[in-house]
């Protein structure tokens, strides 16, 4: 569709970057080889909850082979944390759960790192453990932060402890609405902790330079953000820091420990490489890694709706009882989030609902594709179906009802632009066979529907330099995870200046010299960073053009570029290289680098002026259920999406479909277990089921076009938003099949059996 | 002086890096250590001039350890050179100087790469050698490149050959001024080839990342023009290439082979990583160094000059034969720098001076300090003193009464604006005590002035970042050899911004995120990156100022910036901090990041408009003489120089103090020695003879004020100049002292015994 107007984007081309992933050439964290390093290793915590009475680490210093061993003792008196400062490098006075960081050790080898931490002596007092959100919130529970308040938001009847962070939603007179209500359905939703189960394990490499420079590398999402905990947490100021990124092999959002506060493995190689006086390496090992770094949490979701006959939705109120984990890491961002998106994203004039985000003796909350989305969804969209039922209206049909429209407000988005939900879930039920397809023996089809945020957060900036052949050097503070930095970066900067894809090159992340950048997370990569590109090469080609009028005879205005080649429009035979131009800028300017960013506050007043135009997505699927085991099998699925404009269809159905498969995962399979004490009893893949290709169905993609969003040219992001439906779509697959709605996931066949043989009874 | 305005600016602050430096803790070149790294060696010439029969690297290649082998045929078939293309990466068909690189070899280690070196077997067909710059010239010489043809502008009646550059300085009827003068003097001279002598030998790194970028790293002036390099000889685009600087330990112009095809060992090392699939890494030893990099020239300069009896100068002729070796190089630049200079810096308005730039079979002329100057300043100066006691006036009235006013011209500069070389004269004269100081036997004193381009030349950018806690990291494209960016490039952004200079951080160059730079030469660090920081940082600045004016309920107008905190002027209780600021930046822009150019050609325009004030200066010293053995030795030396407004006095006058130390030696004692085969006979430290502490003077320097530059705050350069007095000051107290004129460098021992033996019979 774009290709009249566009000569690149619209296409799929080549991934930048692809084949050195798929042939193992690509130079990966665990890959660096720096000189003279040493290996870090970290002592975690084996109780959930208790005091340090004392830390010895004399026999472990003594070890030969050891250059440092560190406790917080060794840091500076400096805490951390995003939202409530609540959180050491190196756990004082007490932990908070199975996995805390304790001490930390460099050593000549793996081998002597893991004799000196058993060698770190470690008395504690076991305190009482928490592990269940609403336990936490008891009085009975034990305290986890002293000093942490409670948030000054609480309601004030609100009589509960361990509450890490609060989100009401409120719009019109729920109480009233529900009172008139003509049918009200009422139910509670469970959702458990899962790890993003990136394959990569996280590193982190830190080394002293000689001017007293803190080196790092990460596999970090947000190497900004990692920059700030290293200096903050360190006491040095930030142009002391330097954090280069290295390829990712997955993250997930489990890899954003920068603005999260969670994994936090860099603060401590530095100060180790820095106390060691020789670089220092620390590669987490599988147990390690999922024991101890940032997770999906789980969520309890009380919810509750009033309709009308005709299926119209008047009121919704509930209640999201969120886990932080041990800290409050991200915890309250995606506790917000889970508890707007209890709202639900259909036209709801009437809103109540309270989102408290607990600390609980767990590892703690991270930013997961989507945080707090899917979790919100399972509980909405399962109940659009129980609603629909007790109204005896078709779930499709109930949906459409309740579609809003342009200038309608929904929970969280005070004013709509377009609405691409209706056609969404039309389109799913089309492909799905709404209606028309024959069900087999226990089978079901379900559908469901998602949104997700659009074009808040921070802005950010981009630099297209020009080189003298007409090549471009791209800088942008987003790192490659398999977003837009090598799709559509690079084609936007060939779109706009005229050039190949193959002549543009977008560098890693470099803290020194890329722009700055919150983190590649929250689907904002062609948002931030693909607006930045666009303005930063457009104001190359204005240098370009500048530069050239002179040599062509002509006005800026009246000039094009294609093929390299600067031309006066209509003119064609009047053109002149581009790389001739380039290099003239020596003598003028010195070169020709366009710069741009992305003016969050102004996307936000125009939002605010003209509406938000988000991302909508309907999946649907059939499923067959085994009634003798209770294993589901995705038959079909369909996932329907609106990002906008599309700028590389490949790429976005390639979110779209790892989207999918990690919902479809958590709803199937996936949870982090733990025993009464916190001890996790899944850490490794072997215990930790993830879903194989066998449970896998393929996911058949469309995307819908005509509702430009606020990205360049009217791109969305795309990276998040197929996480959102698939739990409750499966689901409703399963309760269509089987007739029992289940209403905690995993959709496993332990619990599918368990609920279908619960009905039986 | 500078104190009352500014609050950095003026003051000589600790030098950034300075510590690493004298504790030996700086990464320099030589200290990298690449994972993998193989050495890289190269096969150089035995004849000074050969045809190529063949090679046969087959034995080599079988050498176990090997793991390339390359000549030309492996290369793709590109030459290079900056105004001439007349020279393959590695020789091709012939060879044109002892040291041409002609194989090169990557092996596990230096012992196997000296070996492998030996077993390429190369048949050659020796030539007749030339080694004088004018024999070259005549029709019996062989001839060096018969690819090469004349300059273009080469005097219709000039039979020459050999010739690579023609440059050709004209004013007035110099033919009927010179037979209208009362007085006509006419001298030759003549400097030697010298080589730059930076301790730190000459390193080249190379890598091929995985998706097929090549990353060098290298002890390079000009990490650009190494790009372009590497790029064009090995045809890959320049955003596939990447060069990364290291630490300098001496460059003197000597390591600028990016802009001069000079040494090129980068490229050569950048085919061996190639071929050989490893990181490789050329260490050149000092013999090596000697007799293969680039050189500061010989040149033969003919002066003949008209004067009134009262001292007027009315005409200058010349000639210059300079040498720019076996490849074009920077010859000619170098050499139409000598040719200019020749017609001196006072007013003459009758000029003709022919400057020829010829090929011989010796290694290649570079831009060494202050290139052609010291050469041609050393007949000009000597000259002066000829004519000034031919006319029986005082040297020093002699140039006072040449020396031009505001809106004159003189060779090279159309319009002169403040001239502060008669300032410079006169207090040199009085601080070396002219006509005062009582000289004791066999002891003189003598004096010589200088001058040196300006603010011609490429432009080039900055980038001014400054960070959430209010620090700043800076992105020049000038390397750190001591000059303007480990000094005033910190102090620029300091008083700009109103931070103190140590939360200043100036990065290394990187050509993936430096702005472009032509080079770290020219004297112009501080005129074209002190240009473009201070704006850079100005537009850092009105950021800050925009973001905080909503914050203070002010206009951005009315805002300064101080210690870090951004106040409403003449309401000092109204105020918030830099890092409040620069953090806000996060929700609207991403960040406060500052750019800024140097405008070349809006600089030439507006010297065009109101003239051009160039950096002047006056040497003057007292030496002794041994008329046994024809010793020299300075007993007082005073440096005097106009370098605009001083930004770092201190790094000023180690600038000053520097570049005249070199031009000592190369008055006293240096020069590189050929034998008839072209064969350097003094590649070592041993033979060649570097000015000892035994030999040098106290510099004691003054600088000049009230006559501002072209750059920033009215700065000019102040690297080269130092160099261009010197070696006139000395020869003219020797001839005070004895009575002889000596017009050969150096003046040693040996040579000034042989004159003074000469005047005597």
């Amino acid at each position: 569709m774009a290709k009249a107007e566009h000569s690149v984007l619209g296409t799929s081309i080549a991934r930048q970057g692809g084949v050195e992933r798929v042939t193992g050439a690509g130079i990966y964290g665990i890959d660096l080889d720096l000189p003279n390093a040493v290996r870090g290793g970290i002592l975690r915590s084996q109780h959930a909850h208790a005091k340090i009475v004392s830390i010895d680490t004399s026999q472990a210093k003594a070890l030969p082979g050891v250059y440092a061993v560190v406790t917080a003792a060794d840091a500076p008196d400096v805490k951390y944390g995003r939202t409530t400062i609540d959180r050491y490098m190196l756990a004082k006075n007490k932990v908070r759960y199975m996995g805390d960081p304790v001490a930390a050790v460099a050593a000549e080898s793996q081998a002597v790192v893991k004799q000196a931490l058993k060698k770190i002596k470690v008395v504690y007092e076991p305190l009482p453990v928490v592990l269940d959100p609403e336990e936490t919130m008891k009085a009975s529970a034990p305290t986890l932060h002293e000093e942490v308040p409670l948030p000054a938001n609480l309601p004030k009847d609100a009589n509960v402890k361990n509450v890490c962070s609060y989100t009401g939603v409120h719009a019109g007179d729920p109480e009233k609405a529900m009172a008139e209500a003509d049918v009200v359905v009422e139910e509670v939703y469970e959702t458990k902790m899962i790890h993003p189960q990136y394959l990569e394990p996280r590193i982190a490499a830190a080394r002293q330079e000689p001017d007293g420079r803190i080196t790092l590398w990460a596999n970090a999402q947000a190497p900004f953000g990692v920059r700030t905990d290293v200096a903050r947490l360190l006491k040095v100021p930030l142009n002391k820091v330097r954090v280069l990124s290295t390829e990712l092999g997955g993250g997930f959002g489990g890899k954003a420990s920068g603005i999260t506060s969670g994994a936090a493995i860099e603060p401590i190689c530095a100060l180790l490489a820095v106390k060691a006086r020789r670089p220092v390496m620390i590669v987490l090992d599988k147990a390690e890694e999922t024991i101890s770094t940032t997770i999906r949490s789980g969520a309890k979701m009380y919810i509750k709706t009033g309709v009308k006959k005709d299926g119209t939705i008047v009121a919704r109120t509930g209640k999201v009882v969120y886990d932080a984990g041990a800290y409050s890491g991200f915890g309250a961002m995606a506790g917000a989030r889970c508890t707007q998106m209890l709202g639900g994203w259909y036209l709801t004039p009437n809103v109540h609902i309270d989102g408290y985000v607990v600390y609980t003796n767990k590892q703690v909350c991270g930013p997961v594709r989507g945080p707090g989305g899917p979790q919100a969804a399972f509980a909405v969209e399962s109940h659009m179906d129980s609603i629909a039922a007790k109204l005896g209206i078709d779930p499709v049909e109930f949906r459409l009802k309740n579609v809003p429209k342009s200038g309608d407000r929904i929970v969280g988005v005070p004013k709509l632009r377009d609405i691409s939900l209706g056609e969404t879930v039309r389109i799913a039920a089309e492909k799905i066979g709404w209606g028309k397809t024959k069900l087999g023996k226990n089978q079901g089809i379900g559908i469901a529907t998602g949104s997700w945020i659009e074009s808040s957060g921070p802005g950010g900036g981009a630099m297209v330099k020009v080189n003298e052949d007409g090549s471009a050097t791209v800088h942008i503070g987003k790192i490659d995870m398999g977003t837009a930095p090598r799709f559509g970066i690079p084609m936007i900067v060939a779109e706009e200046l005229g050039i190949p894809v193959n002549d543009v090159m977008v560098v890693n992340v470099d803290t020194d010299a890329s722009p700055w950048d919150a983190g590649t997370v929250g689907s904002r990569s062609i948002i931030v960073s693909g607006t930045a590109t666009r303005l930063a090469a457009i104001d190359a080609r204005n240098q370009i053009f500048k530069l050239a009028a002179s040599q062509l005879e002509a006005s800026p205005d009246d000039l094009e570029i294609k093929d390299k080649q600067i031309r006066v429009k209509g003119t064609p035979a009047k053109s002149v290289p581009l790389a001739t131009v380039a290099t003239a800028a020596h003598n003028v300017i010195g070169e020709v680098v366009g710069h741009g960013y992305c003016d969050s506050k102004l996307m936000a007043a125009e939002e605010k002026a003209h509406g938000n135009s988000p991302p909508f997505t309907a999946h649907a699927c059939i499923v067959e259920v085994d009634p003798d085991t209770g294993n589901v099998k995705i038959l079909k699925y369909v996932a329907v999406h609106d990002v906008g404009f599309v700028i590389h269809p490949v790429a976005v159905e390639g979110q779209v479909e790892g989207a999918a498969a990690m919902s479809i995962g958590q709803a199937l399979c996936e949870q982090v277990v733990f025993d009464t004490n916190g001890r996790t009893m899944n850490p490794s893949f072997v215990d930790y089921l993830m879903p194989t290709i066998n449970m896998m169905p393929r996911i058949e993609t469309t995307l819908v076009h005509g509702y430009p969003g606020a990205g360049p040219y009217g791109a969305k992001g795309a990276g998040e938003i197929g996480c959102v439906p698939p739990m409750a779509a499966i689901a409703n697959a399963i309760c269509n099949a089987t007739g029992v709605r289940i209403r905690t996931l995993p959709l496993s066949p332990e619990n599918v059996l368990r609920a279908l043989r619960a009905a039986k009874r």
